[in-house]
């Protein structure tokens, strides 16, 4: 399977006329090797030829714990704390020739210095964005991705339906959040990366983080949470009602819920990321509430918790079967309060299958 | 406290001669203005010119939930999903002057994304690393800083308390590490950063991860683990034992502990950063382990895991009250297995102050 993704990888390099792909640890990295290694202090840089083994720029301690299997396949260039690492980019951009050569990195990941010690050691090359190009390598998931996202959604599920049936008034959204992040490990999670639990007037604000105030009756209470499994990540949102919530939020509910339901009812192979953000927008709009929904209407998952495709007005690029992403209308009141539904979806070749299956409806707490 | 920071930046920025200092979400922007705000592809970056008000490009849904305070303090440039970002830095830049400007840039933290767009922006400006320059501004902690660090410390240590005494045999490396992260969790901690847990021979690779592998008795047992507190971090490492091992373990836990011991003393203010190497390292060599002994002694610890003065040959940093960092020499014998002992440590005007407490000796299991 790494064998036929590298093979995608050349494929597309030669198409961009790239001499070379250099990739940072993270998730395209992950995904074409396997490897999962951390952005340091000390930089680490895999540089991907358009002929010859993967090559591997890394700080000689991590080089000690690579994978029997990848130290064979890849050509390293391990440097100690004492050597520095500009020598080890010096002699591995001599071995490859990257003088003057068309070098792709990725922007949303390479930092400064890993970019100019790059540009030091491979003088008069140049550096070019390749994040679509990786977005086109990674952005259908196959068996083994669904699978793993299918887990990580179980996974959060699973502690959802654990931990909020448990939830009381007076409890504050940081032990919410607390509990939740447990029952997500307990229940198998390799990380989880976020959990936003917000509560009351707060709400109103989309991306407000836990406080230490308490949930009170006549709340609306947003948690918004996703586990890691095997490196991909679900994600998740509902609303819930602390007691009776006040007319109008319960109304603002049922126009996000239908606004949900329309967008993952938009979704079908050939339709475009932007249809279905009309679609939901479409929704909300009519009902009266159309500028109070502040954000896209999803964007894409897998191996990142925000990567393409963009669920956003603007963006035409057509959904293909494979293609992962959320639905996550939203409506926030200032003031009020606010409510967001969001599911995972995938593309598939007969239209949409919704991964996640968290009830709806709201529930009162 | 923020506000006298904030002058040294601009004192620090004036000797420099910077014109503007660019700060990417992180420890930096935390450090001089409480901003918690995180990268994603949505760029975030703030500008401090020499004169007038901190500058802040943002995600609108970002500029929602911005403290009031720093509303009202900071100029703001918004940008929508729709517009994108590079309008907001023009308009920004073109507000601050930035054309032909000298900025100064994380080379750790900012990624090609922005830099390239702030180029774009203020076209013919000089780029200019600023990592020695805030390392200065943030390498003595101040006490709200250490009570932060010393809450870590505790937090992890109580976990560590609870959780080493109900180690078995039979218990896999990840189950031992996810007991571990939920002990800290419940202790209080606001982010479990890394938790290393490794046994037997893959302790010899200093920077295993956990893995399924049951511990087993004659095992040595790596615990490398930190919790986060207002966002400070701890950062210690004990080495076990799992019921009886082998001689040769044992004298290398003894010279391990006594070289942990040796670099502790040498820390007092006014010695360099090398001399605590040296004095880690020659009692490892002089037991004839040097050649196993394959990283720096340590590294500085506070809003980063990792972070200036490193501890290690070449750097004549001189030591100053309130820098904190890591004392962590290890011994690694392929094939037999690995010690590590990692304390953490504050300069003080006396000398020196050991902030963890865990017990050193060898504890059997």
């Amino acid at each position: 399977m790494i064998e036929s993704r590298l093979q995608r990888l050349m494929v597309l390099q030669s198409a961009q006329f790239l001499d070379c792909v250099a990739l940072m640890p993270g998730p395209n990295l992950r995904y074409l090797t396997g490897l999962t290694m951390h952005v340091s202090e000390r930089p680490t840089l895999a540089l991907f030829p358009r002929q010859g083994p993967p090559t591997l720029i890394l700080p000689v301690l991590e080089a000690q714990s690579l994978p029997t299997d990848l130290r064979s396949e890849m050509q390293l260039f391990p440097y100690s704390d004492e050597q520095g690492p500009q020598d080890a980019f010096q002699v591995a951009a001599a071995a490859l020739g990257l003088a003057g050569k068309r070098i792709g990195v990725e922007f949303l990941q390479m930092r400064v210095m890993e970019l100019r010690r790059l540009e030091q050691a491979a003088p008069d090359c140049q550096i070019l964005a390749i994040e679509a190009f990786l977005q086109e390598l990674r952005s259908c998931k196959d068996a083994s991705e669904l699978e793993q996202m299918r887990r990580a959604i179980h996974i959060t599920e699973d502690a959802l339906l654990t931990t909020m049936d448990r939830v009381c008034p007076g409890q504050t959204e940081e032990e919410i959040a607390a509990e939740l992040r447990m029952a997500m490990l307990r229940a198998g999670a390799e990380e989880v990366p976020f959990v936003l639990v917000v509560a009351g007037p707060r709400t109103a604000s989309p991306h407000a983080g836990p406080s230490s105030r308490p949930v009170e009756p006549g709340d609306v209470l947003i948690v918004d949470c996703g586990a890691v499994s095997g490196g991909y990540t679900a994600d998740i949102t509902r609303t819930f009602a602390i007691g009776e919530v006040p007319p109008e939020l319960k109304r603002v509910y049922e126009v996000v819920r239908a606004a949900n339901e329309a967008g993952r009812a938009a979704v079908r192979p050939g339709a475009t990321a932007q249809e279905v953000d009309r679609a939901t927008r479409r929704v909300i709009t009519e009902a009266g509430y159309g500028e109070y929904f502040v954000h896209r209407t999803g964007h894409g998952l897998g191996l990142e918790v925000h990567e393409p495709p963009y669920i956003v007005e603007g963006n035409a690029e057509v959904l293909q079967p494979g293609m992962a992403f959320t639905v996550e209308p939203g409506v926030y009141i200032p003031g009020l309060g606010g409510v967001r539904i969001e599911d995972d979806v995938v593309v598939t070749s007969a239209g949409v299958e919704t991964l996640t299956t968290y009830p709806r409806e709201l529930r009162s707490l």
